[in-house]
């Protein structure tokens, strides 16, 4: 049995919320991976001139067996689009599972596809859960039903491997594992606020301090719109 | 002081021997990622027809600081092309450090820049780096001199972390790894062939002998041509 991931994309996607999970699962038998568009563009990467992602279905019309969401810069577009978050919602109350990557749960929430599950999404944000009625969770990979979110960027391999196990068994999760050499040896423990230097924790908190407001204040006016 | 850092691209390479590089490598102040095609024309990753990567220079022209290859089953195409191997040679002479992540260091190797260096690549093609004169490792990222080549797919996160530690200091590395919140948890023990099941080994490498084996005969070719 086999089934057919959607991901959503969007101008100034982050490339690894995408590219991650992508990799990991398009290299499976019997998982399809289709990527899905508000309108049949090509869409750039934040930041990037030189990757281009194509839709291969468009919102209107798809109906993947699992819904995923990856994070970025260009949520905003999604968080300001009634129509995209009134059918993400549709989609998400058919789909076998509703997922997402990094601050791609911010988009779930607003589309009111996380209220009361525990619920995952990078660390700087987090807390904005709450606003959508979900239950934070630090965990890389979490999974509350049928509702499986992940931490910020680098999470969408495990969140692809889990997927895999989920879907294909352990086994198919394991051979793909080793096939993209998944035994992470990261060079600082500096991956989580827990275990980074405070100053740089601190750092990057002021530095995405106006993102997290803008964000915070489209999540209070789509709550209460 | 920044840098350059030049990603050759090709069809068929894999997607996240890119994307994770160049996610880590271009969120860094003061580096620039540019990819580097052997024409001009867009090239869609390996069994992936939603993407395309667009070279921001030709090969012929190309000088970066840093040259990086990455793998992927379209490294025949520059296994048979003695012209983009000796271009890369010549680049490879000027650069300020030479580097691969997963089977990019067999094309290294083919275009001569590892000779007496100890080197890493993808586990499965580990031992082929003897053919062209370099010295296998398996750990995760191996630096000798200015070489620094790492393991399969993933492990070009790893890889794109320490290249920011050496060329904009420790803490822009850590920085940029509690952005992109890599404090991995894989599901299984499972990425490297030590710690993966001995069925689910045997089976990957028999799937993957007739690709060693043409791998090995261009290899085989370079060096005595």
């Amino acid at each position: 049995m086999g089934a057919t991931i959607g991901i959503v994309i969007f101008p100034e996607v982050q490339l690894l919320d995408v590219a991650g999970p992508l990799d990991v699962l398009s290299g499976v038998d019997g998982i399809e991976v289709r990527l899905i568009g508000s309108t049949s563009e090509g869409v750039r990467p934040d930041g990037l001139a030189n990757v281009t992602l194509a839709p291969d279905d468009i919102l209107a019309q798809a109906e993947p067996d699992v819904l995923m969401v990856p994070g970025g810069d260009g949520i905003r577009f999604l968080l300001e689009d009634a129509s995209a978050l009134g059918r993400l919602a549709q989609i998400g109350a058919q789909a076998r599972f509703v997922t997402s990557v990094c601050t791609g749960a911010l988009v779930l929430g607003a589309a009111g596809l996380l209220r009361g599950y525990r619920a995952s999404t990078h660390w700087r944000y987090l807390d904005l859960l709450r606003l959508v009625g979900a239950i934070p969770s630090d965990e890389r990979v979490v999974r509350d039903r049928n509702r499986i979110t992940s931490g910020g960027v680098t999470a969408g391999i495990d969140f692809g491997l889990a997927l895999v196990a989920e879907l294909q068994g352990a086994d198919a999760a394991k051979a793909r594992q080793l096939m993209m050499q998944y035994d992470p040896k990261p060079p600082f423990d500096a991956g989580d606020p827990r275990g980074a230097p405070p100053q740089i924790v601190a750092e990057l908190s002021a530095r995405t301090r106006d993102n997290y407001e803008r964000r915070a204040t489209l999540l209070r006016a789509r709550m209460a719109g």
